[in-house]
């Protein structure tokens, strides 16, 4: 029988195994990319603005003119013209020549400065009176101020975010090339599930696995594939296994990974594949299952369905974070806070302990989800958990943690 | 001409106005509610477990027999049959026998404890020898342990996520009660505008506010019409904008509202409805406009694609999150960080700064983004933001500071 792995080592066969698998990429609208993971670095083939624009309505000058002009001793200039918005300026600014230009509009040659409309007068006579003094590129963008040509601007394994979009609309990408979503099999077993539309009867349980795992994948922009349920069956499992992995970057099944008599994942990887670590002495989730099947992944999590969803965070999701090259996701998904309550010693195995996030005089606490049962109740009240490391002698009331939020 | 409010009365006139609206609700396939917004408070109609549970693989006993059990001196006890996985048991435990249960089995009745499997010895004569003695309650989860009739699990207003789908589907909701999504058109107005699909000409610039408005709503779990460039062009803006309005429930356009020669949003808005507010005093972000169409918001955002993000971010964001009941969205959203750089004064206006998140030898710091323009490469630099507030005389280097991620 295999040994049980620690987290680490079970971390390091994950990666060693399933490391080197990256999707393919595709190009998809921009506003379907939302949400999808950058292919490429975004290296910008124009200068930002493309032209010199002034950031307010007013004249542009050239700022010498207007050097020492106040209220009482105008900067008398020559009204040259009006600069539409979005056209090309006809005409250049000399000495004591001024044009207006309304905000985002272009400054014609020879201008460098704009003065605000509210510090000029009309006095209709083909002149404008500056009253106060503008330096060089004061109320200026100049062209490439904001983004030069060949910077680049947002880099390959970004999560795209509307401000992203916006960055990728500017420089003209109407497509988009991202990482193609992995596509995952989601398997149940047990002769105790029945599904969510079933009134129990007995000891039976509604199958809760297939549907957080699904959501999980889907919120981490993967295309689930949920199979459901499968009995406890040898033979059946083995073909609706094979069949997944055929049609699916990896295969998650819960359920019948116990060291018991009916430990049908166990035996289903072993014959189709290879069992690459059989147990991680973590709690909740020990009877984890990792197997290599022509190169893909497939997990054996738990049936518990806390313990699934815990294994599926510390687990599958970096692995699949990797093979859909995101890397800029964890600033969503920790946090650090005091505990407002001590945890005692984890005896020797690495824990994960619930976390809800409390408000206590405007400092963010962290509570630990106590609960004798953690079938759906710590889910319902945990915003994330700690890892509790297995030589960790206990945790006192106030100490930091950081909170992997779910 | 309408004063220039503060950012706290922009606020109360928002919420005053349009507090009210809320969206109706809909029935969603539980796998399709992931993202969106719980229209119900999930009381539980059923115990969780329904029925007493072993969470070993082992024998259940009645604690007592076992007491004073040991390697040595093993409690011997009749063995009465095996409880199948998912099934009800169809005998009960007497005093000196016992039952064997796998994980997640049922415990018969008379029994109220296990005995893992390991701490057992099968004589082969009808009896199984108990190595180890069990207290009452021990690697049982009674019946309603988790959860209990009429416990609330899940909160009206939570946007749900993974670990909510699994508590909905553990208490059978195939289909969740959710809040419609809001249907948000969005408009760009501007001649110097182009599509993401053409190259600018002159002084023409690419419309980003479309998408980066159009992506933000997205993530807000909103339905977002694109309706794109609109020519600076009274009549035509009027009609775009009111069918806008007939066809949705709420109407962001951006760019055309700073005071200028060419304030369309405004004069549309102020024909069509009524203008409550014209300007917020706030960098950037001044030129924002509120306005009430038949009961519907309507909002004038800067042209500037920073500003125009910061305002949607601070004004609008606050009021679509209210109108779809969502309430537990800001744990994702804030994070607290210490500056790695002075701040200084913001010159008597509330203004908001782009913040790089950063490590620093495990530190996270927030790094204030300075750009001389905001066009893109703040929106592609900055993680999120912090406010400034129009009083503050400057914020010093590893200051604490609230960061909104975008």
């Amino acid at each position: 029988m295999l040994t049980v792995k620690t987290s680490s080592e079970a971390e390091e066969i994950i990666f060693d195994t399933f490391g080197q698998i990256k999707m393919n990429t595709e190009d998809v609208e921009i506003l379907s990319s939302v949400g999808r993971i950058l292919a490429i670095d975004i290296v910008s083939t124009e200068n930002v603005p493309s032209f010199n624009r002034s950031t307010v309505d007013g004249f542009a000058v050239k700022a010498q003119n207007t050097f020492g002009c106040s209220d009482s001793i105008p900067a008398i200039l020559n009204f040259k013209g009006e600069v539409l918005m979005g056209e090309a300026p006809t005409f250049e600014i000399g000495k004591d020549e001024c044009a207006y230009v309304p905000t985002g509009g272009e400054l014609p040659a020879g201008a460098d400065a704009m003065v605000m409309i509210e510090y000029s007068e009309n006095y209709g006579d083909g002149t404008r009176a500056m009253l106060k003094p503008s330096a060089p590129g004061q109320h200026v963008t100049f062209i490439g101020d904001d983004v030069k040509v060949g910077q680049a601007v947002l880099h390959k394994g970004t999560k795209l975010a509307a401000r992203h979009i916006g960055v990728l609309a500017a420089l003209g990408y109407d497509k988009v090339p991202v990482y193609k979503k992995p596509v995952i099999s989601v398997i149940s077993t047990g002769d105790e599930l029945v599904d969510v539309t079933e009134s129990p009867k007995g000891a039976e349980v509604r199958d809760i696995n297939s549907f957080t795992i699904c959501a999980a994948l889907e919120e981490l922009g993967c295309e689930y594939r949920k199979i459901g349920i499968v009995k406890d069956n040898l033979p059946l499992l083995e073909s609706v296994m094979t069949k997944a992995f055929s049609e699916s970057d990896m295969v998650i099944v819960s359920g019948g990974s116990s060291v018991g008599v009916k430990d049908s994942t166990f035996k289903v990887l072993d014959k189709i594949g290879e069992v690459l670590f059989h147990g991680i002495a973590i709690k909740p989730g020990k009877p984890t299952i990792l197997g290599n099947v022509n190169g893909k992944p497939g997990f054996g999590l738990p049936g518990h369905p806390l313990a699934a969803y815990y294994v599926f965070n510390l687990f599958v999701k970096p692995l699949i974070k990797n093979m859909t090259g995101a890397n800029n996701t964890d600033l969503y998904n920790k946090k650090n806070a005091n505990l407002t309550l001590s945890i005692p010693c984890n005896h020797g195995r690495e824990e994960c302990m619930g976390i809800k996030m409390k408000n206590e005089n405007g400092r963010t606490m962290a509570e630990p989800v106590y609960a004798k049962s953690g079938l759906i109740s710590v889910l319902s009240d945990s915003d994330g958990y700690i890892r509790i490391a297995r030589d960790c002698e206990g945790l006192s009331q106030d100490e930091e943690v950081e909170i992997e939020l779910f």
